[in-house]
């Protein structure tokens, strides 16, 4: 029995997590930590979670745990798990702050110097489907931003294959609500966001950038530079990306779909959907998928990827990161 | 040409105001007034709203205005009618300031002392199809309740015919989420409100109930007391009440139909819908009508009556006080 | 390993149906017929339903079964379940055709004779809350339509004390579009749906009357006459009743928890919220749980339960009935 | 007073065109037919359009109007604008029949012989935009399709300067669902579009694309390839679409934002929003505006361009057309 603690137990994330741990056979979660309603039970803050028993603390007893989540906001995250590290913890981190490898790029783009610059080399980024041998043996895991986990995983073979060419590489992406967190603001509240949908920090300005940036570097040899254009849409839980890239190479639906299917074979959470189906965000809503369809037409690839932003895009592929690292079967809890 | 003021411009019903006296051939917005915003365009604090090119201002040049409207919040109100009045301006007031004709009522039920309670007397309330006479030369209008407006208007043929018994009279009523204001909330945050249906403040406990006792009562010349239990459902605008009285006499729905007819028979906003109908929101979403359907069954009566919280349950409404007020005809800019 | 087969298995009470029974370590679904469809796979019917590899028949191999679930339209399920009962199989129907027990009653709502009646006297209710005794050994399971599940469950503590008095029970329901089912319709469009709220057959109308008034009769042991309001949400899966009832004794908000705590105090899949804490849909949508609460006011009880329509109001208490009927624990696959 | 007949009058585009045309002061509706339901009321058809009391008819008397609207499928309005043209009518067709000059093209994408290729040479593609002299005399004009109207007011700047390169113009567009009309469809059905958002008929397959093509190569002189991937999202009414493209000239935001408004300064219909602005659908949901946003980065520009698909994707811009056609000014009754 893994004993874990989640650190921030009451955002959105935390309580997708904790729904998916009560599942898991081989976890126990020790305690959630919260630092404006420590000593509340947690359905106290989030009233209809009475069937997740919780209390939350405002201390961490860090002794009782093998391994603990960090759903903290990025910056606040840094400090904990270095602590967490010290005392022996492994730690999968749901924040961005050890997702980027150069502690540069950290500073510009989140505005802020990075405080563990020398747990950067170990951190490993992980999307399971990059990265699942050096996850095993991680003490210190970056679980990647729903985006990128979206994006890459949409255009990962072809990276890998180097069949990406000079030309920008646009990603169209689409996210439900609960991608910009619980806290109320004008944006997320209901009368501004139903029946409107809208593009936001588009170009090359979304935090989630370099992430893209930089594991599509790793993963074909040479640097790749996004366009990137998020959109809020009226959903609850959701993200699609459509993706238009043009090859090095001319490779037709069926072509593409080969690739993919080959790439990810064995993955048991990428699913590549044959030549005239298309990916939407209903195959994957409440589940640890990402679904992917291809189209190619005149030269350019449509690459359509969908995961649900919670599961997938955060706590389901924290999960997955903790079954890799543990021993557990990649699926345990997920399925 | 009147010339008027709002003071809380930015709002939503600030903003659905402004929308409907753009349209108003007789009115000149002359300023809108915003606490925390003066000085700025409308459309920096309300992006979409660049058609309404309206700067706002900290202070409010009383002299240039014949009349106006309050889009305050309660207890700040109070203090700007008595101003407004002295200055002999007319005033509508949109808050729940001036509704309730008793300063005792008005404390129990706001928790706050009343500030001006000598112009309680001669405050309207405005429902225009029950005082069309009194507001015609009215200085002070209280706007009424978006649930009261709704509410009151789906009983009052019932308890100005003295039909209303002894049994108690249950509102269940549903809201869309604009009528909790534009202010960012956790119960109002998207991810909380859609795909959900909770109810709020049910039984006797919300500050709507006493503006409806108050009217009932001084429609039917005696007493009743109501069940109220108002429900958020997902939608932006939209209200609608489903209502189950016994009369005292058995009427079937034909019976009920012809009496609702006859006492609305001249009035623009209300219709009643002919037996076998039923009201919803579609009817109402967007313009100042009350639509309203009758069933009878088993000694009860069921009455649905649908507004737009926005328009008919607050600034159709007002307008539509500002043209009995002004003497223009009732409907203008309201169709 | 309980072998089953589900007849109408691409309708949204059969998709929801096979995703709870993949959870289900003690059942083995055999087979899911489509009149419609046979021989196609689900996912060609249904396309986000990959990961449910089930090939849809046109006929059924009964041999194969020792149970049988019908997703059946009304009418289509009596002759069916007399087939499979003669095959010496045990029925779980989820349509209406043997909920009610007097034939006539059948024959007055539904506008059709009942085929196969001298099956009635034998068919068991399934609300297993009021008659789990019966249910385990029942040979044909009559699983109760959504509406009077959710009004039911909430009545029923009143109903078996003795207190409800002969005050017309007053049931407000409000539905999540997916309780009209799958096929498309002009009031399920989505244009017409969305930013609607709409009653329907309202009154003593609705088929799910006699359910409902059958149970309570049988209860209380005297006959009630229920009003009842449906109305049309514009939210996938959720269900919420708000009742009005004057028991006769009187009865404060603590007595109503008290009573129904004690109720209910074994059941795995009811749960009575404390004073001050009401009932929203949010709690029940993705679990077979009925959450209820209870609110004292001048005479009034009025109860909240909500229940996901689809869930608890359809196939997740079908597999509650199943666990019963052959000795699994009764949350086995539902929690 | 300008006297007009509306065939199909029943569907989505009929209904916003009876809206709009109840405050346009210069123009009587004679009559609306539909072929299923002649000789009922509008609001018989249509429960909740009470207030536009008319009477649909089978057949049309062509002497009593003076200009006609063809809201019917496409394939069917051809014979019906020919009969017109011949009885001296003037028509506004919001079919897709001769939006195409080719009438090959025209077999091509709609799989039917043109049944009426003499009146192409004559028929004016209504996008008032780019073509207001043609319209102010034409006797016949296509009403452009939605997403055509969208895609091309925000690449006709480009087009006109030829500044489109010869890189693929990427439209990523996404629609409300009453795009895809009023007839009920499983994928229009609420269940099945709510809480989802999915791609369809992605690449260069869309009926729009050769629209876009046409009217790109007519403004730029040259033939353009447009990759065109549409999106169905849970929205009534609104379009957005968000359009790549790589000009052959290196343009900054600025350069960008001044080009546009260049372009559009004297339209009352176009707004192109300033740089660190970005268009969302809640600019234009209800008013026939088209909101455009600019946004360069590293060699690629985003265009960002809303309109309401029912308004200035359909029923406004045939408004708009109207008043081009018949000297009114062109915002009588769409503002």
């Amino acid at each position: 029995m893994i004993r874990v603690g989640i650190f921030g137990a009451s955002g959105y994330t935390g309580i997708e997590l904790l729904k998916i741990l009560r599942r898991h056979p081989g976890v126990e979660v020790v305690f959630g930590t919260s630092e404006s309603s420590g000593g509340q039970l947690l359905s106290d803050v989030y009233p209809t979670t009475d069937e997740l028993p919780l209390i939350l603390t405002e201390f961490a007893p860090l002794a009782k745990i093998d391994l603990a989540f960090l759903c903290l906001p990025h910056t606040a995250a840094m400090g904990t798990a270095k602590k967490l590290l010290t005392a022996g913890k492994r730690v999968i981190d749901l924040s961005a702050d050890f997702r980027l490898k150069s502690p540069q790029e950290y500073k510009t783009w989140y505005a802020h110097d990075h405080l563990a610059p020398e747990l950067l080399p170990d951190a490993v980024y992980g999307l399971v489907e990059l990265h699942r041998n050096a996850i095993r043996k991680a003490e210190l895991v970056a679980n990647p931003g729903c985006y990128p986990t979206c994006a890459i995983l949409g255009l990962y073979p072809l990276a890998k294959a180097g069949l990406l060419s000079d030309a920008p590489i646009i990603i169209d992406a689409k996210s439900g609500v609960s991608g910009a967190g619980r806290k109320p603001t004008m944006t997320t509240s209901f009368v501004e966001a139903n029946e409107n949908l809208s593009p936001y920090n588009i170009g090359h300005a979304h935090r989630h950038v370099p992430e893209m940036e930089q594991e599509l570097a790793s993963a074909a040899g040479k640097a790749h530079k996004v366009i990137f254009a998020p959109h809020l849409v009226p959903i609850n839980q959701g993200m699609l990306a459509t993706m238009y890239v043009q090859p090095n190479e001319t490779m037709d639906t069926n072509a593409l779909v080969g690739l993919y299917r080959q790439t990810y074979e064995a993955e048991p959470f990428v699913k590549v959907l044959g030549p005239g189906k298309l990916a939407s965000m209903r195959y994957v809503v409440g589940n640890n998928q990402c679904v992917i369809s291809l189209t190619a037409v005149n030269g350019t690839s449509i690459i359509v990827s969908a995961i649900d932003n919670l599961i997938k895009g955060a706590s389901g592929q924290a999960v997955q990161n903790l079954n890799v690292m543990c021993g557990f079967d990649e699926t345990t809890g997920l399925v």
